[in-house]
């Protein structure tokens, strides 16, 4: 008999099936209550489980069932476990307890409040990135480095570990700008156009964007209406070879995959501290193989970043880890008071950007302004531009076509420029009264795009018909709600009735 | 139309499907992906969404499925889902996304190191008590109650609250007695003894226990297989009526229902600090209208309370707040160095509760000795015996068969004595060197158990055949395995062979 009580034996195998459970990013293995392998492990319902197969492995929790949905050898996978797994139907796979978690010692000495060193922090985050942790030990994690912030040595390990367990892109160039938003601004899309800036500059501007997760577009959701964005690193790298930029999903390259299994957990709690943060976008920036930073922190009521000393201060945390990375940061403090431009939701930001770059006479005049100013500091922060004339320089390659020649050959490198789609429905929503614009929050704004439909109907989402100052009638349009169904369009009117004071007028 | 954007309306009603889906005491519900609902809600995997049916509202988790599992218009729920509902199979339900947890607020404040007061963690407890909170918003206030530990203002209110949001029961008689162990000893199974004691010597003992939650057996467990232990509460009070004293499964009644949640979440995570002990223990016991309560606190270096330090804290931390509430507490220290009689496991556990109360020659001298010392102290405390002398009348009513007659009194009441069950297969653990016995491991002890089938499996577990300081030689037996299947005993030999030391032998 063998001394590893644990060891793989027929005993625990059982038949893979997939079941079309979709779970978000959760691995869930479900398991008849009276099949040999929950019998002979003692496994109940929950049980943290090890699944093995081909040489992989894969933690889950076990749910069990009565009844003859599944056969009495089946295991039948969640979506993310049968990826994770990567087996063939009716392949066999084995099943045990999982193994203790060593790490989790770490975060309950951090509970009690012990600072943690390089090491324990690193492989927490091995662990994490593994998949071992359940929400409960995620939360448990972030939550003690939120009640005892992180400080900035901690940061550093955090940010450094959640680099090591992801792959780490590296560009021919020596330099290699990026910029990225903390976020919390609906339409602020500027990274398409600063890319076409940069790029058409000469700098080296490889772009890896995600998609929305509660926002109602992210950049690679908007970017998609425009060009395809699932490149493969092999792919990316050519279209960066060709133009010195790209604007891709990050999806298809796996870079510091532990943070979106922290951000997943922070949006369930809505905690999101300073250390967390900072190592977030940090690791990010330099798995992507960027050292010439520029950081977006929008600062307003209903934003992110509340006021403008909570926002001096995160920069200059940000500016202090990067350094001990070798990469420059500039942080801009923007204003984060409304949404940025018109559009709302994948295709209305696209037209957004679009009218930008061509110039239009209706294009968004703060979008511009916004992307020119980031630009300009990315261009000065590479040196490209003197102190104070990188918004000018950027200003001009804006106006004189060559950021949006430059755009149309990155959409071409990527596969070829396309027309954003526009919605069947649309339907204003109404002033009640005439006055001044007065407030514009932010999140109800971004709650009644995604309640139009975005960011998964591409088409869907608003229109902002006013900005904050602007003086208007009653009856005059606030917004105009795009949707492609009778039911989201009802659903959007419904909650922009129950929430008249998501553009507040005041007489 | 409607100015509240989640009335219900027929266009998010579904049909109640049973799935026989386990998950613990996880609500979820399962639905197409490409069901009316989904789409109209906008919901996606992993949701929070509330469920309604017949007046009852129940909070889930959404999965969702591709594929013909289910019907296009089909909800199925788990097991616990389905209880909470109560609706029958086809009924229509109501599904929407779940409303903001507006406690979630106090808990981020609490996060960041904000004190609570009495209103903010009634609130919390509400919403928990009503399966409002996901076990990720669980682990954060666990977790921020633990990083800034309870004071014990915020324990009295925690404590409060947990009362509050459950049942409570009252008695004829001014004085209720009760006692309690904290927990972590395997066999530590004196209840039915202490009982029996002191409803012997005319006090009032209605003791509602628990069934194991991760330990071999809980005192419902082991009560059950010696008499009826599911009776509701006109049951309970017709047999405390009767015989002054019961010793049932506390499940029925619903007693701080908060703590039940609360411990499943601090089991994940091993973490338990002293303020939520304090009020997971005296929340219990006041909602059972017991009034003078005796705390067994085995201390031991594989016990919960590893010092005699930390036992004189918890025990002060104990009788205070317990005082605030009415409650008159007697806390003994007692040793946890190892395992308490010789059986563990609910059967065999059962057996030397009988053999004490029959006085049997083979009966564990320890088992017998601790029962009279904490009888002792309630009788002391209830003023039936004078200070120092309670241990010397429990010891009487013990040894003259009073004790045991009052049990099979008891017994009878509840629905008639049972002779515990024993297992088929038994197979000993033999010791590899001879030696003095120096360590014997709790945890492991309760572990190897759990393995040979205990508590499922109320025949199956283990009996100690030596104890710390026992002389044994090479070859002679440490432990019997007691198992009811082939493929649990061997899972536990496994164990004990991995395990050699689970009782370290010193040459």
């Amino acid at each position: 008999m063998s001394l590893d009580p644990h060891s793989p034996r027929g005993a625990h195998q059982l038949r893979a099936r997939r079941l079309g459970l979709f779970a978000q990013h959760e691995s869930i293995v479900l398991m008849r209550r009276d099949c040999h392998v929950c019998r002979a492990e003692g496994l109940s319902a929950r049980s943290q489980v090890q699944l093995m197969a081909g040489g992989r492995e894969v933690y889950a929790t076990l749910y069990q069932l009565d009844g003859d949905l599944l056969e009495l050898d089946e295991a039948a996978l969640s979506e993310e476990a049968w990826r994770l797994l990567g087996v063939a139907p009716g392949a066999p796979i084995q099943v045990r307890h999982a193994p203790a978690l060593e790490s989790m010692s770490s975060v309950r000495r951090r509970i009690y409040g012990s600072r943690l060193d390089d090491p324990a922090i690193g492989a927490i985050v091995r662990d994490v990135a593994a998949g071992r942790y359940t929400d409960v030990h995620l939360a448990a994690f972030l939550t003690a480095s939120s009640a005892l912030q992180l400080d900035e040595s901690e940061t550093i390990s955090l940010t450094k570990a959640m680099v090591d367990v992801g792959d780490r892109l590296s560009w021919k160039a020596d330099m290699v700008v990026d910029k990225h938003c903390v976020g919390g601004l609906p339409g602020n899309r500027t990274t398409p156009i600063v890319v076409a800036i940069l790029t058409a500059c000469g700098l080296v501007c490889p772009k890896t964007s995600s998609r929305a997760i509660t926002s109602p577009a992210g950049t690679a959701d908007t970017m998609e209406t425009l060009a395809p964005v699932e490149l493969d690193l092999a792919a990316m790298r050519h279209v960066v070879d060709a133009e010195g930029g790209c604007i891709v999903w990050g999806g298809t390259v796996n870079l510091s995959p532990a943070d979106d299994i922290f951000i997943r957990v922070e949006r369930v709690l809505d905690v999101d501290t300073e250390g967390q943060l900072v190592a977030s976008v940090l690791s990010k920036k330099i798995a992507a193989g960027s050292n010439h930073v520029v950081l977006d922190l929008p600062v307003g009521p209903t934003a992110k970043v509340r006021s403008a000393e909570a926002g001096e201060e995160l920069a200059e945390r940000l500016s202090h880890v990067a350094t001990h990375f070798g990469v420059k940061t500039r942080c801009v403090l923007t204003d984060g008071s409304q949404p940025v431009g018109r559009g709302v939701g994948p295709a209305l930001e696209a037209f957004d950007v679009l009218a930008v770059l061509q110039n239009a006479p209706e294009a968004p005049q703060d979008l511009s302004a916004r992307a020119c100013l980031l630009a300009g500091a990315a261009l000065e922060l590479a040196g490209v531009a003197k102190a104070g004339e990188g918004a000018v320089l950027a200003e001009a390659v804006l106006a004189d076509g060559r950021a949006w020649a430059k755009f149309k050959a990155i959409c071409d490198a990527q596969g070829g420029m396309r027309t954003p789609p526009t919605a069947g429905l649309q339907s204003p929503i109404l002033a009640r009264r005439s006055g001044r614009v007065v407030h514009i929050n932010n999140r109800q704004i971004a709650t009644l795009a995604k309640l139009a439909g975005a960011p998964e109907r591409k088409a869907a989402g608003l229109t902002l018909e006013v900005r904050l100052g602007d003086e208007i009638g009653a009856g005059q349009p606030l917004l105009t709600l795009h949707a492609e169904s009778d039911g989201e369009l009802a659903y959007a009117l419904d909650y922009a009735s129950a929430h008249p004071d998501l553009v507040e007028i005041q007489a």
